[in-house]
């Protein structure tokens, strides 16, 4: 016997595991009524159905009887018929596997015609609620069906209300009502169109428009933006009519178990009485709250509360429902899990495991790092009144309000003045450092999402937009224009790094704050975690927001800025300019107390924590003024001296030139063709290793004196660009004779470690780790190489284009790319490991802040990842997740 | 029984094998022995002898008793007695296991003193010989034992020669000799010495005194610069004396088995009657060559030709021979494999190889592939005339003599006047490529061996001197200068690519030609080598040298040349300022017929063989003019306006200008922090379709016309700059359809694959491999990206330093870094090869015409190299060395 497949489910024969075939809303009245909720008796079509409906245009075979079948098995349970005398009305409702809220169609109150209209009013003995039942019907089914306009209905009832004077919808009576709906009815002639009047072909269309609804343009969009399958196909549930608009023991209404916004527990609920389907959501007349419902309609309320904490304890998360009151009777319409805001999920999330409703693992599960991230920066307010100025690439989160600033030394003196300002730069450079660091946020008009603002910008965890190509930012006349505006040094404008938009003048922020329940569900996470959590920090002030966050240690100070500001570009910039060893050492020797100075503060702040520290990386002509510059002011110097005739102005034109062509031999011997791969790192390490040993020798004077102030520290001296285990080797030979020279008899703890950020160091890492105390992935770099990507260069040229086409799956720079660099890390690590068990291994990358590649960190045994210090708490759930979820696959 | 260590060897009682005991010179001799050659009767002292005496700083245990034991053996043998009435007269002579020509000490006639003197005299008869063998006793062993300066020995003899009116050292008497040998010994206590008369005394003191060299200072200086271990130690050889200073039927000499220079068959040698020792080597008497030997003591004629050759038989090499004659009697003193120039190598082993003395593997194992460059390109011949002017890097090899030109263009008008030119600037850009092109060699002040003008010179077979610091290029004043000599265009330099030096005017050039010994060698390297050869060749004319150097198609062929040069670099530069697709394809369309010109011409050139064409890989700003040189005219013309007042003048400058600003805002634009890892290659190729679409064009295009003339030819086209392989797949759709689209129903035939030369590629092989026909590593940019070098900053800041300092073992743009690098590319065969077992994977860096790197690639699998043409026969020797040492260690 060829068995017809099953295309048509009574609620009680499904469950909430059902979802793929009969749909978010069809498994979800299942389970309510399997729980022994008062749901209406209905059914529910399959997806499946939908599916081949679609795909052949029929219903397949024996849907349609089964429909019939399942019909009369619900005017068994009802005792009322389908277009009969006590007639039955049915709800035909979409419920697509997924949630696509507001996508898909819903009719109410299929089964009503002339001819039933007179039983239902006699049954009912309200004949003003049979006809609202009918208008809607006849509106409702225009709409999905016919596909006309609602608006043409909605004119049609606004004039039947100013020519009958009546204000609100509950005010038209039984004789308004006719005239609507004799007006709806010639709408559909007007139209082309007749509304159907055979009850069972009211609901075969209905059934049909609803599969159809699956294909609407609105539909296709919302999936392709939310990333759902095509081929999923909607269930249809028929459901029998309950009544809200039976009079005023009669309602409808939303109830969310817990407050939506806030994560608070309690019922969360809005209603309408005498109402019907959408009025709540349609904001036509103004909700009740829940409170009133208690007062109006007693035995509905308690029948919310009482099934809300049954439907909490069955599906174990806050749930949104719609519901129904007939006469006094509670009916539940929907359940589903509710959306809410990112502080309600981390606050229900954290309240159910308190509760022991969940494990502490799963509300930890359920707090998705992207969710936690909007707690952590300042966002801007919008009410429409901005003016947007432009766009640019979101390339630090939060929003920043300011003064125009154009040059680094102009915001250090707004800063003095206490006045708040926004460095505004075509990009920026080592140079604007110091600048950036009392500046409330960057804007740049140059440079992608690894560009050096932008680096810096997540760095200090200050919003940045980068890259805004429609500005044109004019450092001579010290403005900027966008179109036909344009603003000056003072002027306040506002970024917004976690868009990209930049708006003109001052828009309100809203600040949020790590919430409490963030902070126990974040210690839950430490508690699980096996991965370590650093921070990369370049200041003492750095490093205090570090621990704040929870950082167990700084997993990458870089020493950059330790050779930048007030007197010492100066000093360095000498040392770069000299032409013999003594000159070099002279100028360092004065860098030396300041930078001693430097590393007992960091010392201090870390005092039991492990503190990271990497030597000088970047080559030295990132120190020295841009050539392009000194072209210009050269240029403009002799156009003088060609001008003048003052003795003075020539002679000090003269002495300025001498010296700018000094400074511009020095460019010109040390600029290279591609620095990123150049004379940096232990390369410069090794043929001046004076700069080293006055690293090292501040180190650990530094380290030496904070000792003996009884604080017990744990300095790290790690070495970039190590490609060759001989680099490492000789740098660690000279480095630690002037380690034991400085530290004397009481010796000073130290480790020796290196960067892993070149493709070769990955696979010669069982050399390396000869030499090596510890490992730390430096995964900008080391995604440079692999890639063969220059990171400023790729992000303005190529990137986004990479991206939109699907060459790449995502940024590499924001994420690690498992397959290619995370091959070469898997590597380093296993092979690093072999030759030294003890080997401490981490990753120090931007990337480390990113939840994907901390999951993956945790995954091939990194020993910690360390990140800025404003994405530690996302790194310390991410780190949590990933431990939970290994547990879980095994 | 402690049983004795052995450290004395008859030279019966050693052989050939023991050379490491025995020493080069105490094997051989024993070798010789054995074989049944005329050797004087001796013994050896070990290496492990001198071991334990330089350690322990006296002989050890046994050696002495052993010493005289053996002695007293060969006083059996001779008949003499050592010290006694017929005297027994020993050398005592160094050999380290490796030969370090001249660096060991050797004394003679030990055993002599005033009264043996008197025995040796009554027993030959012979006073002035027995004189004679005194006074070099006296004279060596005060130079070997005290370090006595030669010179004052000779000074002596000159003294005495002059006082008795005699003018050679035959010419002096006993009577001259008796007062030489007084004034000897009075230099001796002159010196705080004593020439020990007691002959066993001599005897030790003179193994000590051996022993001792072993650590001179020119000894260590040798085998530091040779590689040699310090522990090897010497043997010391006790060789009973035949005297070649016996009379005019007595000599000495050395001999070669065949021309050390011609590789010539037939002994070579020279010898001096009445001689002894050095005297052939010292250059005082001029020597004889071999006929004279045959008439003045034919008997050791004979005996020579005979024992030649059966040393040859048995050594199966050309020997190094020397030889005494003792009254006619010929004896043997040393033999060893001979030293000889790269052409005789190759005439010997080719010889060799046909009388059947060795096989064609073992002739191919003894020509290493540099034996084989230097007879590849003309070399200086030097002098000692020449004027030296400075020495820069040795970039590529080969010398040169033309007149200094400073522009392209001059380079261009001098070619056409038939002037051979030399090409020099500061650094060369691609804008200098068609002047390279026409001159005979290049000279730079600027750039490393892997600078433009490096990489080009090689490729061209041009000789090249880059990066001479010393000389200073003023471009302005058309003039280089090095120290206070100046020269000017026409002037006349030379330049040896060799050795890296230049010198002024025209210096003679030796040109060595392949010879027809190493093209039968080649042949036979051919049929033994398993790895293809190809070159890379980027026009028609260096394809052709590539065919007539044996290469079995092209690996490589740049298309970059192909928008260069007359018109083309200009309609590139309109393409690159287009603002609009239309506008672009409109220039593109006018290369077309050009390029579609230019693989015409390649495909018939290399019918038969297959052609890998690289579609376009540099940035776009590489075809625009230096931004500096921009900025200065501009600066220039500036000036000039605001001091012009001539209208027509103003009025061109202004649009010259206005035309510098639009190509200095193109070069803005453009302009990359790292170019080489940025917006070139492949990423070109996808974000501009039209450019590769263009080239493919060209290609099917030429490829059908070549076709369709009844040529059989092979087109591989070749994506560069691979990473991700999805790249791949989308510019392998777009062009197959371009392909599709022009070669119409008559398919033409054709390969698609890609480099592999990031990193990246390596690790996801196995994906990229399904979209390719075939892999070739670009090992430039590969170990540039491995290393994170940059080649052209690297060679010139930190290289030198990295492998003077051992950090690294060899320059590894030059061999391929086989640990790193090398990792790479074997994981990448092994992908690639597992995803498609037809897979053809070949190198076309540098490196590929490099023979460790030739090897390694055999090694690995590999199905070609690809060299530059000049290259091919070397790569055609090392994949053959390569195939038979695998061979061998099966």
């Amino acid at each position: 016997m060829n068995r017809q497949k099953k295309y048509v489910y009574l609620f009680n024969e499904g469950n909430a595991e059902m979802t793929g075939l009969l749909g978010g809303k069809g498994s979800g009245l299942a389970e309510m009524s399997n729980i022994g909720l008062n749901v209406p008796p209905g059914f529910t079509i399959t997806t499946e159905a939908c599916i081949d409906f679609l795909n052949s245009g029929d219903f397949p075979e024996g849907m349609w009887d089964q429909t019939l079948e399942k019909l009369h098995e619900i005017e068994k349970r009802t005792g009322k018929k389908y277009g009969g005398e006590n007639p039955l009305l049915v709800s035909v409702r979409s419920g697509a596997p997924i949630s696509m809220p507001g996508m898909m169609d819903t009719i109410l109150n299929v089964g009503l015609n002339d001819s039933t209209l007179v039983s239902l009013i006699k049954a009912t003995g309200n004949e003003r609620f049979a006809l609202d039942s009918y208008r809607r019907l006849i509106q409702m089914f225009g709409d999905v069906v016919f596909g006309i306009d609602k608006s043409y209905f909605e004119d049609i009832i606004r004039s039947v209300k100013v020519e009958r004077n009546k204000k609100d919808d509950v005010d038209l009576d039984a004789s308004d009502l006719r005239v609507i709906i004799e007006k709806f009815k010639e709408l559909y002639i007007k139209n082309g169109k007749v509304f159907p009047l055979e009850p069972l072909d009211q609901l075969r269309i209905s059934v049909e428009a609803v599969f159809r609804s699956w294909n609407s343009e609105r539909a296709k969009v919302y999936r392709e933006l939310n990333g759902i399958q095509d081929n999923l196909g909607t269930a249809v549930s028929i459901v029998s009519m309950v009544f809200g608009n039976m009079g005023n023991d009669s309602a409808t209404g939303v109830a969310f178990t817990r407050d939506p916004n806030t994560g608070k527990k309690g019922i969360f609920a809005e209603y309408l009485t005498n109402a019907q389907g959408e009025d709540v959501v349609a904001g036509i007349r103004t909700p009740k709250e829940i409170e009133d419902l208690r007062n109006e309609i007693p035995s509905a309320y308690d029948e919310l509360i009482r099934s809300a904490s049954t439907l909490e304890k069955h599906y174990k998360d806050m749930q949104d429902i719609e519901f129904t009151v007939e006469k006094g009777i509670f009916y539940f319409l929907q359940t589903r899990t509710g959306k809410r805001s990112a502080k309600a999920s981390i606050k229900i999330a954290t309240d159910m495991a308190i509760e022991g409703l969940i494990t502490r693992e799963e509300a930890l599960m359920r707090i998705t790092p992207r969710i936690l991230d909007t707690l952590l920066h300042p966002q801007i307010k919008r009410n429409g009144k901005e003016v947007k100025l432009g766009k640019g690439l979101a390339a630090s989160p939060g929003a920043a309000v300011g003064m125009i600033v154009f040059t680094s030394e102009k915001a250090v003196e707004f800063a003095k003045e206490k006045k708040k300002c926004i460095l505004v730069r075509p990009e920026t450079t080592a140079d604007d450092v110091r600048g950036m660091s009392v500046s409330e946020g960057f804007l740049t008009q140059k440079g992608g999402m690894t560009s050096h603002a932008a680096v810096v910008a997540r760095a200090m965890g200050k919003p940045a937009v980068v890259g805004a190509e429609t500005l044109n930012v004019n450092l001579k006349e010290e403005s900027l224009t966008v179109g036909n505006i344009t603003l000056r040094e003072g002027d306040i404008v506002t970024v917004d790094g976690t868009s990209g938009e930049f708006y003109m003048g001052s828009v309100d922020l809203e600040v949020s704050k790590i919430t409490e329940e963030a902070l126990t569900l974040l210690e839950w996470a430490d508690k699980i975690r096996k991965l370590g959590v650093r921070a990369n920090a370049n200041t003492p002030e750095e490093a205090i927001i570090a621990r704040e966050n929870g950082a167990e240690g700084i997993g990458l100070a870089r020493t950059e800025r330790m050779f930048l500001g007030g007197d010492r570009i100066t000093i360095m910039r000498s040392m770069i300019m000299s032409n013999s060893l003594p000159e070099r050492l002279k100028y360092l020797d004065l860098l030396l107390p300041m930078q001693i100075h430097d590393f007992v503060e960091f010392f201090r702040t870390m005092e039991g924590y492990p503190v990271i520290i990497r030597l000088l990386d970047p080559p030295l002509h990132e120190f020295l003024p841009n050539k392009e510059e000194i072209m210009n002011e050269m240029f403009s110097l002799k156009l003088k001296l060609t001008k003048s005739s003052d003795n003075f102005e020539i002679d000090s034109s003269i002495a300025r030139l001498t010296d700018l062509n000094r400074i511009f031999q020095t460019i010109k011997n040390l600029e290279e063709f591609n620095p990123m791969l150049g004379f940096r790192g232990c390369r410069l390490g090794l043929i001046y290793p004076e700069i080293y040993e006055m690293q090292v020798r501040a180190i650990i004077t530094a380290a030496k004196r904070v000792t003996e102030e009884g604080k017990t520290i744990y300095p790290e001296i790690m070495i970039p660009l190590v490609g060759v285990d001989n680099e490492l080797r000789i740098i660690r030979e000279r480095l630690e004779k002037v380690a034991k020279e400085v530290s004397g008899k009481e010796k000073v703890p130290y480790k020796f470690g290196t960067m892993i950020e070149i493709p070769r160091a990955c696979l010669t890492a069982d050399k390396i780790a000869k030499e090596a105390d510890f490992f730390s992935f430096g995964t900008n770099d080391l995604t440079q190489m692999t890639f063969g990507y220059s990171r400023d260069d790729a992000e303005g040229k190529f990137m986004a284009a990479y991206i939109g086409e699907g060459i790449l799956p995502y940024d590499p720079f924001t994420t690690v790319d498992e397959e290619g660099v995370g091959e070469l890390m898997k590597m380093a690590v296993k092979k690093g490991k072999a030759t030294k068990k003890t080997l401490e291994v981490g990753i120090c990358g931007e990337q480390g802040g990113d939840p994907q590649t901390v999951e993956f960190c945790n995954r091939i045994g990194l020993d910690y990842v360390s990140a800025s210090p404003l994405r530690i708490p996302i790194a310390r759930l991410s780190a949590a997740r990933s431990a939970i979820k290994l547990e879980n696959d095994r």
